[in-house]
């Protein structure tokens, strides 16, 4: 077992529970050997929906967990509280060490305050940011930080920007990622105080790929593998990708039934246009991680299907080989060294 | 000409200056009979422009103006020294009351700056905002504020929430508009200081109906009329709006082409489609009114083309009918009088 990938999921979390996660789980064990679940919830419920299952026994086991957080509960309150949660149990479990990662498709304020608290920060880590990968026309972009945690400082973005490099590198294989800040414009002076504190320290970031601002319009291009933000922001976007795009796909479904000839041409372009809707669909993209914690939390949709949260299992493959975890730390420890000699030399 | 709107028009402002200004002028008055029309520009380019249309020369004035600002120009200074540029001019008439309005498709910057600088600001309105209308599927809504003057106060948004109230009511003929302030969750603790700040604020107002938080996510479904956020987020919101309606729209058709069927389903749905996407384009519902100054200032996109700027061009007829900036004169006075009438009953 030692050389698997745990995985602990919260059987208990999202629109779907328990039917959606328990499934999610026996279709991800079927796709890698790589991988051990803890399928942590209420032991009867998940017992019965794994009945209806056939899965390799020798790499799943059943983590009891009797109390569930509600989405409307008051986070820091429900994690306090509530010890027999699906989500306190699955965060100590990698807290100790017992499981490499949590995926929960549950509360996301008591998954981000739990991670922060159970888990704990990468030594050197100001801030746990909250990095779904979004569609663009050209593949996918992170957009980093999307968390409740609000109004940033600039050496929080400076920390994201370094951590979403090592993220889009090593976990999704884009070499010398581009990072880009959001802005309203293109000229370095323009921007609220936070981008404006910003900006300067990340353009002397020697050890990523800043290539400036970037305005919101260019987003879904994929003019930047790393998009930098502050949470409040970063939600404004993620949120209206989603509206925007339900909005406009329901219209055109709308235009098509509005004469018989659009009809008739709406049977034919059925197939086809779901499949581009599919790759522009942020569900599509498995979970979000919650970055620099000394284990991986993955976030996925309070609506995720078997498909998403199987996808972020194994996910959490990549991750672990690539100990994102320790290149965090050794980027940000680096980095700190690199500040206090130029902090010296200035002194000198 | 007393009881004509008198509309400056920026001849010179835009990508396609000064063929469109002029042709969107000349369209203005046909459409209406009660638009009288400054051109500001330069003279000989704006007659030989002239020149190729038919229009009532006893409403269509040229007023020349040689020098122009260009996009890229920081706005400030390009203000103070070009005095005789189109928009410095038109702005200068507005002041004097030889306009009631300015329209402009030229920088942004230049026009929001010199709005408030030249024209002014309505006695009690703090800060001017720029408030376009975006399209839903329902309708349009109000996005206040998308201006230049970030990092706003509470007290800036319970302002734009008031001056957004009248802008829909009396232009728009939305009765009694329901206004939302944009935030990362539907909860009052939810959002960040600004909102928490602004949140309780909004509660209090009894002159307009606030129906709480919207997420992204809804924007585009029209669940509010009124959409408040600060400038910096009404940025992101606006220009993502059109990003991704952009990149869906290219990957729709790139879809259509995947297969001799979808392509011939492509060719039968086109006319539908498009006249679905038309209604989901920002840039088709004209300019954005640059709201709580003593004149009508009203910002189309640097890209329009003569329907846009036609269109700016007659919301001005409305604007002047409905005496807007003397409705929010009122309101914000009205809206003093009571907080102080409140703060004497409490100190008593």
């Amino acid at each position: 077992m030692d050389n698997l990938v745990k995985v602990a999921v919260d059987a208990m979390g999202g629109d779907y529970a328990p039917a959606e996660p328990v499934k999610g789980a026996v279709d991800a064990l079927a796709a890698s050997e790589n991988i051990y679940v803890f399928l942590v919830g209420k032991k009867d419920l998940l017992e019965q929906e794994l009945s209806k299952y056939t899965y390799p026994k020798e790499r799943l086991a059943v983590v009891h967990a009797p109390e569930v957080i509600e989405t409307a509960e008051p986070p820091v309150n429900a994690i306090r509280t509530k010890k027999d949660s699906s989500i306190v149990t699955g965060l100590s479990m990698v807290r100790k060490g017992e499981a490499d990662a949590f995926v929960s498709s549950g509360s996301t304020g008591a998954v981000l305050v739990g991670g922060q608290v159970l888990v704990g920060r990468v030594k050197g880590v100001e801030r746990s940011p909250l990095a779904p990968v979004i569609p663009t026309v050209k593949g996918v972009s992170l957009l980093i930080d999307c968390g409740a945690n609000v109004d940033a400082r600039p050496s929080h973005l400076v920390q994201f920007a370094r951590m979403g490099s090592i993220y889009m590198e090593y976990v999704m294989g884009v070499k010398n990622p581009r990072v880009a800040i959001v802005n309203i414009g293109a000229e370095e002076e323009k921007g609220n105080a936070l981008v404006k504190g910003t900006f300067p320290l990340l353009k002397e970031c020697k050890d990523i790929n800043f290539i400036g601002s970037i305005e919101a319009r260019d987003i879904p291009y994929g003019y930047a593998d790393v998009i930098v933000c502050e949470a409040f922001v970063g939600n404004v976007i993620l949120k209206l990708y989603e509206g925007v795009g339900g909005a406009l796909i329901s219209l055109v479904k709308q235009g098509m039934m509005t004469s018989a000839r659009s009809k008739i041409g709406g049977l034919l372009v059925k197939p086809a246009l779901k499949e581009t809707m599919k790759s522009f669909d942020v569900t599509e993209y498995g979970g979000a991680p919650l970055l620099g914690l000394k284990g991986l939390v993955v976030k996925t949709h309070g609506s995720s299907r078997a498909i998403e949260i199987r996808n972020s299992i194994l996910q959490c493959i990549q991750f672990k080989s690539q100990d994102i975890s320790g290149k965090i730390r050794e980027k940000l420890e680096q980095a700190k060294v690199q500040e206090e000699k130029e902090g010296e030399e200035e002194t000198v």
